[in-house]
């Protein structure tokens, strides 16, 4: 349990891009209000498909036919609780993986007890900071805001400990990533400072991993693959930016252009 | 009737296009949360003025006194409603136009509801693509999501009978857009695929028809000269884009710098 | 009085930004939905950390533990109201600074009213255009929507009167800046006409003004120096623009390049 998980191969993550742009799939976004561009405009530039979808009744009636469903807690309201609900239930009667991004999480109790209220309804991953990790592990959290304090190798066991209890898979996300299913796990070492500059790569790479489930085959190695994608485009990215707006500019220009062999 | 319409004639866009800058019109947008800083700036970009108003009072107080109101129902929830509806009757008793942009309107029940029951409160324009057309005209739409399936060629009768109908001009846009008054047909071939890889493309061209529709003199023409201008806007700066980012970017540039020559 | 208030020298701008990176101050933005994302990538470029929190019992709570609190009005709605008057209290109640940003004031009943509900609630500082100023101060204002038709020289006697009533300091910007207590003043003459053609550019130096207002120090100094960072980065970003999509993407750029000597 305590020896470093093993870099996800780049083939591995080159096969599931390969997958994921012959799938397509339309990923239901019910995400925060800061992110809502970024998260549809990356998803668009790595080859899925994004749709907000809001109002409870069509919430539910949508992430029944999406391929894959988001909740990020970020801007959090009683209302938009009630829609998240609502999809949530119907993605699970009708089979669509759904993911959570638990924003924040532990710094403010509303959207803690709405988190902790839904991870049992089985999401098909968690992606979040370490601290975000934490919280959810009942562990006492670090920081506050958005911004990880806590190193994600820190807060790896009780990854694999989410993981378990629920039954989904965990990525943990920061210097490092670690993804894993409690068992198996995976990391991927090659973000780039510049992503916490920008608003939002976070969230959208949730979305990503969103994405990434509604492939069929090893839903361990996609999600791996989902940060290994948005990693290697932020570290390729980095070193041709002026800033964090020409940075910004620049990923979604290269996840467009991400070819299996820059993932290697 | 089943003639091909023509190519809207690069000076007559050129025309509506310097129209447009002279009178610089005040858009009121009542559109969806994903697109709201896109639509604002390529409003800004073309040479009209945005503005976001969304509170039902304020909303009816503002558009009375706005020069266009743009109703897009991308993120429609129950409130959003009651402000549009609202923000609908006051354009209408000062006459100020409207316009319609019903995002996904038949795969969602709620927001179908919705969009048929302001189609008879008179907008002066509908843009939507081709499933969206049909759909409108009671056509079983194929596509899920935003994008088009279907093809406009195919939506334009059921266009032309929606404009007849209601007594309103439709843009219907995609590959080729076509904008008839039900009689009256102008085609604008101009679009590029890049489009499709940006989210709110459509919904910020809903805008602009919206500050097309409110210059003095062809009504038809200036819709028509809206696609267009956005249309060339964006097959100028496909070569010049290394992706969606940049290619985002490099529209609300063209747009701010197009010029009539570059129309025709 | 009536002399023209001199221009903030350019070492004291460069003593408050390299404060302000020291200190990276926490920014809660309650704020318009159309420039959220600027406003997080803005405050991110400059060195500060965003967070929207806007559920009316988060909202209070983050309040009291982030360093600074932004209000603007821009798509007030009643909801939205509640969430503001709960995060001004505990904001209030922590000693946490707050910032008023009264977009459109004087144009719409339902915000001018709200706006000047919380006038007496002791914000730190109020950043606004003049007819805004204008209409905060019961004067009757020229301009429609959220560009300033009057002029900030013109409206600095009301803006000095404002601070004076209110125990606040005021930012009026336009073409010229000024910034009061009421007594003391300082102008800033930098800003770029690019700036009025990208949504949010006013929004965001509220925000950057709310972080500043986080400092220890002379807070009036800091207020203009957040002008004045905002201004210089526009005014150095503008001549390598080829239009105001590239402009917005070269600002963010230029303010995490910013470097005192760049204000000098």
């Amino acid at each position: 349990m305590n020896v470093e998980p093993a870099e996800l191969p780049g083939l591995a993550a080159a096969t599931s891009l390969a997958l994921l742009r012959q799938h397509a799939p339309l990923v239901h976004c019910l995400t925060n209000d800061v992110v809502q561009a970024f998260t549809a405009n990356t998803l668009l530039a790595v080859g899925a498909a994004p749709a907000m979808v809001i109002e409870p009744r069509e919430a539910a009636q949508f992430s029944a036919v999406a391929d894959a469903l988001l909740i990020n807690i970020g801007t959090l309201t009683e209302r938009r609780g009630v829609s998240m609900l609502a999809a949530i239930e119907a993605a699970n009667q009708a089979g669509t993986p759904w993911v959570l991004d638990p924003v924040a999480v532990g710094a403010l109790t509303f959207r803690t007890e709405f988190a902790l209220s839904v991870l049992p309804l089985k999401p098909a991953a968690i992606r979040a900071n370490a601290s975000e990790i934490l919280a959810l592990a009942g562990q006492p959290a670090l920081g506050r805001g958005v911004d990880s304090a806590d190193d994600s190798r820190h807060a790896l066991p009780f990854a694999r400990r989410l993981a378990e209890e629920y039954g989904t898979l965990v990525a943990v996300t920061g210097r490092v990533d670690f993804i894993t299913d409690g068992e198996r796990a995976w990391s991927v070492a090659d973000g780039d400072i510049m992503m916490t500059r920008v608003t939002g790569t976070g969230c959208a790479l949730s979305a990503v991993v969103a994405a990434f489930c509604a492939l069929p085959g090893d839903r361990l190695q996609h999600v791996a693959a989902a940060c290994r994608v948005m990693a290697r485009a932020g570290r390729l990215t980095a070193p041709e930016s002026a800033g964090p707006g020409s940075f910004a500019v620049g990923l979604l220009d290269r996840l467009y252009r991400l070819q299996g062999e820059d993932l290697q």
